[in-house]
């Protein structure tokens, strides 16, 4: 059987293309670019927690850190440099070329270096710390929505909840459909380009990863506003077109997870420049509510124009 | 029960020394001081490989970011910033809070700010990601080691593995030995000040994470040279004074784990500084051989003065 150490080289040892020192020292080293800040976010994906554990690993490799470039493009920072710890339950080397394949897919998609990592024996276990640059001043943090401003989210939320409701046998959807939600469940595509581009634009930002009203909250709280979401504006009809029911529709896209899709704020006069970027982009973007002064208030207007709080909506590790 | 949101913030939010957005955001903001390079390293430690799954959580605590600092040092980069992902089986908030007091003793004596982490639910996993700055050009890598340069390793190495040996009832030592061996498993001290203060004497440097002769091979195999150990040169006498057996001390110096000790090469002019960094720092640094031309060859040199290839060494988490 191949050693730790060979198994590491063969698949995890690539040129690195803006990097001083990469995998195989003690630490690996950074040259950041003058004038830039470093923006760093770390995700850990546990086997049963987060992914089946015989998920197709080449998916499992995109999806562990697309989920990562997703946080730095909700800061608007460009990724840069990617640190990769891994635990497995036995060192099988088809799984780990599997993995490396995914895993630089989206580092290539994206290029990010993998300047180092760790393997080790363990129950199936992956940590991704990313590093990317954003110009001092310009990043875009969860705290500046103000009231008045327009609520926006990025693309189809909810597609992902609703491939896996459907592969674990919750709902029917039709063949394309099917293909379509399994797809964003198992490869999303961080949306690095709309984040550059939002940085003059958005006055504040985070990915959805645990549902659009749980991470709303978020926004909510750290900007000291409230929210009214406009349920009419939803993009649902995408979803109810794939054959299932109109209810998981509404609460996949409202609570489902995994839709790594941005969630932000921005002044109404910018709404013909965001609606010219998602043009540009041949991006979806919905303008889904407004931000209202009712300190983390976050109320649903129904199509007949009732206003009611949403039900509990998020997702804790814990609960 | 307290939230998965409530727990970290309650725990891992301290005050930030020198980060410009910590927790709580898509990502942590850093802003590297001008000049400097980063060094980054990740480390995984998974409960029943790394450690017992009941061991003590202050102590692992502490441990979890000692051992990523380390890698620092052992690049002559002073740490600054971590990043903790923790995946636990259960919100168990006596075990977090303890476990925060640790990791938080040991950020305080380096003057790390935790600028960012992820807590999820799965079997004890614990990955940190650190990140440090080094003057460009300044970095001590595993590379440069030159034939005739000296061998030198710091304070004593096979103390750890003893502690552990001793843990497991698999030798005794006497109580003063017991303590000392037990505590530098369970804390152990990076070597921060070292690292620094050799930037400009040694060549080559690494920490001793898995065996003294095992992490030694990486040093040859990077720089392309060869060494000899002397093996009277070695700090056995502080280990057998414990009472354990002396070819279970000559083990555990030359192959245990968890040393946490610095490696390195140095050219023999700057033994007189190096010795007097050892007598500043009140630190024993030990020279303990010398590096050759031959690519790769590891020899002991007996007391007797035979030479002899070590038997295998080192630890694979595969093997």
């Amino acid at each position: 059987m191949p050693s730790e150490f060979d198994l590491i080289r063969r698949h995890f040892t690539r040129p690195a293309r803006h990097t001083e020192l990469a995998v195989g020292d003690d630490a690996a080293l950074l040259a950041p670019r003058p004038g830039m800040r470093l923006a760093v976010s770390t995700d850990m994906l546990v086997a049963g927690t987060h992914f089946f554990a015989d998920t197709n690993p080449e998916g499992l490799g995109w999806k562990t850190l697309a989920v990562n470039v997703s946080d730095l493009a909700a800061m608007g920072a460009e990724p840069r440099w990617a640190f990769l710890a891994l635990a497995l339950p036995q060192a099988d080397e088809a799984w780990i070329a599997a993995f490396a394949r995914g895993f630089f897919a989206c580092a290539d998609a994206f290029a990010i270096d993998l300047a180092g990592g760790d393997t080790t024996r363990g129950p199936l276990t992956l940590s991704v710390t990313i590093v990317g640059e954003v110009p001092a001043g310009a990043a875009i943090t969860r705290g500046g929505a103000r009231a008045g401003d327009d609520l926006w989210i990025s693309g189809q939320p909810g597609r992902a909840a609703l491939g896996l409701a459907a592969l674990r046998g919750e709902t029917g959807l039709d063949a394309i459909h099917h293909a379509e939600f399994v797809d964003a469940l198992q490869r999303p595509q961080p949306r690095v380009a709309l984040g550059l581009a939002l940085r003059s634009l958005a006055s504040a930002m985070l990915d959805v990863s645990d549902g659009l009203l749980g991470d709303l909250r978020h926004l909510l709280e750290c900007s000291g506003t409230g929210a009214i979401v406009e349920v009419a504006a939803l993009p649902l009809a995408a979803l109810a077109a794939s054959g299932a029911d109109p209810a998981l529709c509404r609460r996949c896209l409202l609570a489902g997870g995994d839709d790594y899709e941005l969630l932000f704020a921005a002044a109404p006069r910018h709404r013909a420049e965001i609606d010219a970027l998602s043009a540009r982009l041949d991006l979806p973007l919905h303008r889904i509510g407004e931000f209202t002064p009712a300190r983390e208030r976050l109320l649903l207007r129904e199509a007949d124009g009732g206003l009611a709080a949403p039900a509990a909506c998020g997702y804790d590790h814990f609960a």
